[in-house]
């Protein structure tokens, strides 16, 4: 088994690596009169305010994102623990790479297609934060884990999901490292109570070459109010280090993670000063700080700043480096604009985009919208911007949305633009759902 | 300008064709050693149902698919009109082409991208459904009307968009078919009165070299009675038996399009008598009938096959032909199983996925679940699915879910695998979003 800790790699030159072309067939680029590879989008030159782009496009400012990295690092150095941000966010292995080479610890990711992806791209140590479930994905699995360069941990829960892969790895000869998921009452995956977790350490103990427990997990987000969180919180580190006590967890220093995005200061707080009688690792796993938003993050953000003592004390903030630009593509009433941009180019579940700038092809620079204006719907090519009889805008303007959920809006683009300050695209970062 | 009517062929080998590998990099694939070329897929001898497949996964079932495209074609066969399939549901070529080689006049887009898509896979007559806005969209459309074999219309419903084609395409000299777009109040885009539809066709009439008026289009799709849908139609008939009786429709036969895949039957009864002094080709759009649904389309199409007479006496019906495959990951309460299958694969705004079978691996074959089961909630990568203390159901087993709402769960994937009746991959869609 990997216990490998040499600083891990992202290369886009991985042997592993297939494919990828950005051709003119892909929306929200510019003119490419041949595919190039991802390697090959430096020098474009394609500037967006000189309607260089085919809009909608989604696009990522460079400065913003890296802040945002630094932010969160800076955060994680402070609690002396670790990061391994959710990649399902973005599954952007160019970001993934930016994000270890910031220092981050590993990747987090949910499924054995999005692990091959990381995997494929130099990314060497992974948490899937899920069960591994089903034969062709464990085989997947297997294929990884054979290079022992790479170090790779998935949940369990229930005695069925362990058999299945203690059979198939027993029967492969090969070790996978497993972390125990306690979950909430009416939450989603993760052990209940300590009948349901004493099942499943029984299950574990029947595949000892298999599988080896390396540590516990959770998932906070499940819940909504910070006491029961903090209650979560403190059985996952009471139950680890019993399971530490009693000589269960085999891997050195242990594994202990929580956090989605909303949360992981309180992970943090709780999970930091935790002393189990061994060795730990405690690693973090929030995904939507690098691009942030101006939605459900922004204000859980917001609460962040405000009860976290080192999250409040630092001098700058997460900024949304997401944005998605559209033409103004009709004005039939006076007070309504259509918009090009739809279901099919951002998320809508927790809340629309919301309209940042406008731009008028030949004007300096964008300006920023009046407050009143606002999308109202959305179909799955238009959206409905609420408008003032007046106001100024006409067919042809490009306007700038900020978004709320980045996750399902990278998933509605198979590549985005990385601009720099004026505008200009210095890196296509390419998307793997 | 390419007023070509010879058979549109749609081929795979257009040299304008570039990329699209199938890699182990994808989701809902299953084993890959090599890149593989979408004309490769025939003869992979992956079978679901012995986890060949790594879920989840995206299934067109083949018969199904082919049965429906066969009723849609005989329906609008009898009434004499044209299909133009709506191709922003599926995006995908190979999916055209069944249409095209079905019978279809056309495919129909909502913007350039897709356009190209479509027309670098051999499609060669395309109604983009949209107003054509911004420069660089202007000069992809360009590119490709420069091929006179390609017959191409977009919309117009106002003078500043009339006015930047019109600019536009003077300057390359070339000629660009619009079609008028008439709206409703309330609506999303086209003219409203005959105020607005004056200016428009001044504006055009500012251009008669570089936009020529090729027909009316409507989208009756916005309205939701019959009757305002009819008088809708009916408007449209009127509008277009004027401009045709004042010389300002500039093809022949002039063209006159509507229907979404909700109300194509009324359209097909109110447009397909229409006499406006002129030859005619009526187009309908419908996207959704291919695949169809059990959830908006399922109730729209029970609405026509009461209402619409054809409809009514064909002695077979549209069926869902598209499913979603997901593992049974955790069941950690005795009501509550958590399915690997989440926002990130399936549409969820008109109705989360319906359980349709279930197979445990072994098996001869998938069952129906129990009515009672269904999914109460959706993650970004899992589902909640209710089920009852007691029922037969555990982790590792397959479950097949339909869909509500086609267009928003193929852009979920770049591939959808299509099946045999024995649940054995036959081919391999890709799609371009």
């Amino acid at each position: 088994m990997a216990l490998n800790t040499r600083p891990v790699a992202a290369s886009m030159n991985d042997t592993n690596y297939h494919g990828g072309m950005i051709d003119n067939l892909n929306k929200g680029v510019g003119a490419l009169p041949e595919p190039i590879s991802p390697a090959q989008t430096q020098g474009l030159g394609w500037r967006l305010l000189d309607e260089e782009i085919s809009l909608p496009a989604a696009v990522l400012y460079d400065g913003v994102m890296q802040q945002n990295l630094q932010w969160m690092q800076s955060f994680v150095t402070q609690y002396g623990v670790k990061l391994a941000p959710h990649g399902k966010t973005t599954m952007a292995p160019k970001l993934f790479a930016r994000q270890l080479a910031g220092g981050a610890w590993g990747i987090t990711l949910a499924t054995a297609q999005q692990t091959r992806v990381a995997y494929a791209h130099g990314v060497r140590r992974v948490i899937m934060a899920n069960q591994l479930v089903g034969k062709r994905n464990m085989e997947i699995i297997g294929q990884l884990i054979a290079d022992a360069d790479f170090e790779f941990f998935c949940l369990v829960d229930n005695v069925d999901g362990i058999d299945q892969l203690g059979r198939f790895y027993s029967e492969r000869g090969q070790t996978l490292q497993v972390l125990l998921e306690l979950g909430a009452a009416g939450g989603r995956t993760g052990v209940r109570d300590a009948a349901q977790q004493d099942a499943v350490l029984a299950a574990l103990a029947r595949w000892p070459e298999a599988l080896q427990l390396a540590g516990v997990e959770i998932y906070e987000g499940v819940l909504k109010q910070e006491a029961e969180i903090r209650a979560f919180l403190q059985r996952a580190v009471t139950v680890l280090t019993e399971l530490a006590g009693a000589g269960q967890i085999k891997r050195t220093p242990a594994l202990l993670s929580g956090a989605g995005s909303a949360w992981y200061d309180v992970v943090a707080e709780e999970f930091a000063p935790a002393r189990i009688g061994m060795p730990l690792d405690v690693v973090l796993r929030p995904g939507c700080y690098l691009t942030h938003d101006v939605g459900i993050y922004k204000t859980a953000q917001a609460q962040i700043e405000i009860r976290n003592p080192i999250a409040h004390q630092m001098r700058t903030s997460l900024k949304p480096a997401l944005q998605l630009w559209a033409y103004v593509q009709s004005i039939p009433e006076a007070d309504k604009a259509i918009i090009g941009l739809g279901k099919r180019d951002a998320a809508f579940d927790a809340g629309f985009p919301t309209p940042a700038q406008i731009y008028c092809p030949g004007d300096a620079l964008p300006q920023d919208v009046p407050a009143h204006w606002q999308i109202t719907g959305m179909m799955d090519q238009h959206a409905y911007l609420q408008i003032a009889p007046g106001d100024e805008i006409k067919v042809g303007d490009m306007l700038a949305f900020d978004i709320s959920h980045p996750c399902l809006t990278f998933d509605k683009w198979r590549q985005v633009l990385v601009l720099d300050e004026r505008y200009q695209v210095v890196d296509i970062v390419q998307t793997y759902f």
